[in-house]
């Protein structure tokens, strides 16, 4: 797979657990089978959604495996590295890759504020560790640092890194890096805001954790896309919208995993001190779910 | 003009001053004159471009006479009325509608925080004192305050207001509005972010500071919005992208007013303490004026 | 007046309207001889607390004239001058001089943001104006700039550029400004925070709106700190305390207007869109004001 | 220890690397020894300065296990706690107990925002699984939750929640939770603002990264505010408050490694990618600490 392009809808995978914690690896295995199933074109395994910030790595090291041996080829996987020290993220994507992961997604949670070269030398010193294609991910309310078109610029001359996965949900500034990055850096939409106009921009594809529960959807969301099918498109995203409204109001995490509850996948709840959807947060998920008919 | 439907490219006018900020209304009327022969759809003055928060309202009323009589009925004429008092703005807007103008612009800025009810109440109160078609003002980067989708339908209930100006720049939330007001309330796309989603969404017309600068671009861009050409839209687009740029690095008064000194209009600089543009910003602005063709 | 120190307590006043917002000048004249009578050293029109930012400037210049007027030199009278522009500014601040005032207080409240510069620029243009003292005003949650010590060093070297009211209740940042500019510029505390540690960094005094409400301890807290009981001082101001924490939990004028207005004085409610306290506000304050013993 | 109480000066210790990232346990020795000589009151490893958030338990565990042992009963020893999940932070929290911290001081860093309620159980579910005392952590600027006095109010029904590090640097806010929690919750100092401040209102100690570089000073800080000679105190503060100024412009951690190292004591830099002090960052903390003293 070494040439290979990643595009497409790539659900982020949630991690399922039980009660005590530990990894419910035949739940992973079904939704990983479901999801292909249902035509993604790739799995994204610990990622914000899948909660990638908090589990050990023993935990995560299983995840990828899983996620690996199960997809068997039939789809890429990106898996997340994430961690907040530079020697943990080079480690840890080295393992992931030697696992057989075909590229790695790298997400840089803080706790001191880092300065921009810090955030440069972190991404660059963990693409450098690995071989495989490299996706930045970025998401300015989760980390105290968010990229700047120079650092993109510094970062894109790594000739791994070719990626870029912005969840800022800010459209004008993901033109801004469309028309200074080119093709050097492929943009994939966030999950929370409007994937059409990044599809409109150039953006090869959508990872998600929303795609975990409506991956049908996604797929023909980027399929009108990619036909240029640009109102038909944009009509149907506008049924989609509400699911990203209701997970703006919630967890992310806690609300995948309670929609996938509901569609049979006992992957559990997100870890504590993170909440669990309450019963008003279950009816409104439950409800959109019906709407868009995959309940 | 009683059934009029605003649509189309609105440019937000700079209110032209000598060294002693005295109002050039010879300039204005220039301006004026230029831009509709340029083809916009409708002038707008005294919006956060126009410096409305900044002029004493009989500096204000001359400003939109000035307008509304050079335009004298070719276009319509949406003037701001920008006042941090309800007494102190529905004065203005009856003044204004009287004087003329074809709708107003609401426009809240604020010392104190504000609590939502006070800022629907503020809207209501200025929208109830005229029959004028009512244009509502947000940019959450300007005042403390910002419409959230409860109060935009406590609002829609004014028969009279019929547009939003949303100047977050936020299309996630933009989309979330049009879902929840549909054809209630209409939206104008904001000067600083992509008109072209906001077109796709449905939007009908853009407001803009930039618009005084290259009207027929934008002029261009409305046209293939409105023929659903939306790539090559798209690519047009792009050209125009990097003067919203460089005028979010420095202030969007002082842009436009350097922009159209260039261009030949002496409309003086903005009111201190805002900081006229320095060599280093009117060299990039120049620079970009002459990339798009109009210097 | 001319070599004059000004320090001790001097009261936001409060500007009375009646419905219509017409000024109240009788309740004005009330307020003042009655503070005058409690012992205060001085007074403040105009600052937030007298809504300086909302009122027109014929308003304004008839409180100063009743304010002055009134004082007649029994205590000093600094008004604010609150202005967006710095030409609207630099003329207020002439006819605040030329009508009495001892001092003026410069607030510079914002719609675009303001850099650095601009910021010193605006304040000391408005100081080369007059020939008064001049007391900087900074709060950072009411505008879109704050003070530096490179910026507040540059302005202390405008001779009557004395004082400094600093409104950020940042106790570690004024540590830091007494360090750097000692005696070149004098502090004035914040009603928000804690007048006491700003006396023991060597302040010279309390700007507040509560001080209107509770003059007499007010003044018993600046004599136990001209004491140096700081203790004494220290258990004092504790009592005081639940008064500022209900004020910021409701907006700071509404909140005086409405204990002023428990205590005989009719002053109205602030200008809207400002919220009037509502029931609950005023059983708060009431019960506040009873616990102090001034009601 | 059972019925200690804890007061005084407890510095933050740094954890020493090598440029593998291994713990250097030998200097952490000397450290501690070196501190015990010098007087402070106890020993706080594993808080922020101490890089808690960033090592594997692996490495913390050796960290208490070091500092416990070194300690020998001499001063008392409270162990951060520092994870993201309620799970880990229970196991960890366990074993400090077990290997012999004489109390825990919980913080908990975050990647998704948390609810209050969220907040309230991960503390509370960490404390209950403890019988030692418990120490309160929150820094604003580090994680996405701040404490309520209702949070704190529900937390102080745990016995053995005693004691609270405010890192705000919010004096006000300080006063309001003294004045509401009364006894029930004792009050630490940060070590970014104005400890003195904190011990007039009755605070009984100071833990701070600082206070490894300057620890005689910290403790005749405490001193002179024991002996209630507030005057003196604040002059003494006022010759320390450089060295928290230049703290705030660069890492806490790489601060006080780099102070450590030119005081003698190896322990390496921070865990990148934090940034490592620049050489002019190491001349201002250099000559800073040659004017106090101690280099």
């Amino acid at each position: 797979m070494a040439d290979i392009e990643f595009k497409g809808i790539f659900p982020y995978l949630v991690t399922p657990i039980d009660q005590s914690g530990n990894l419910k690896e035949d739940v992973l295995r079904d939704l990983v089978n479901h999801l292909i199933t249902k035509g993604v074109h790739g799995l994204t395994p610990l990622g914000s959604t899948g909660e990638g910030a908090y589990f050990p790595w023993e935990v995560k090291k299983r995840v990828v495996d899983v996620v690996v041996k199960t997809a068997a080829g039939r789809v890429p996987v990106i898996a997340g590295v994430n961690e907040m020290t530079t020697n943990g993220a080079v480690k840890q994507a080295i393992e992931t890759e030697r696992i057989g992961a075909d590229g790695i997604l790298v997400v840089l949670p803080t706790y001191f504020p880092l300065a921009d070269q810090q955030v440069v030398e972190h991404f660059r010193a963990v693409a450098r560790a690995v071989s495989c294609p490299v996706t930045l991910y970025t998401n300015p309310k989760f980390a105290k640092w968010g990229f700047t078109i120079p650092m993109l610029e510094e970062l894109a001359e790594e000739p791994n890194i070719r990626y870029l996965k912005d969840a800022s949900g800010n459209t004008g500034k993901l033109l801004s890096i469309v028309n200074a990055l080119q093709d050097r850096i492929k943009i994939f939409s966030a999950s929370a805001h409007v994937p059409l106009f990044v599809f409109m921009m150039g953006g090869v594809g959508w990872m998600s954790g929303p795609a975990c529960l409506i991956p049908e959807q996604c797929v023909k969301l980027y399929e009108l896309a990619r036909e240029k099918r640009w109102e038909a498109a944009f009509e149907f995203q506008k049924t989609l919208w509400s699911l990203n409204v209701a997970f703006q109001n919630y967890s992310l995490a806690a609300c995948v995993k309670a929609g996938l509850e509901m569609q049979g996948f006992p992957v559990g709840f997100p870890l504590p001190p993170q909440r669990q959807l309450d019963e008003e947060g279950k009816k409104i998920v439950s409800q959109i779910l019906t709407n868009i008919g995959v309940l």
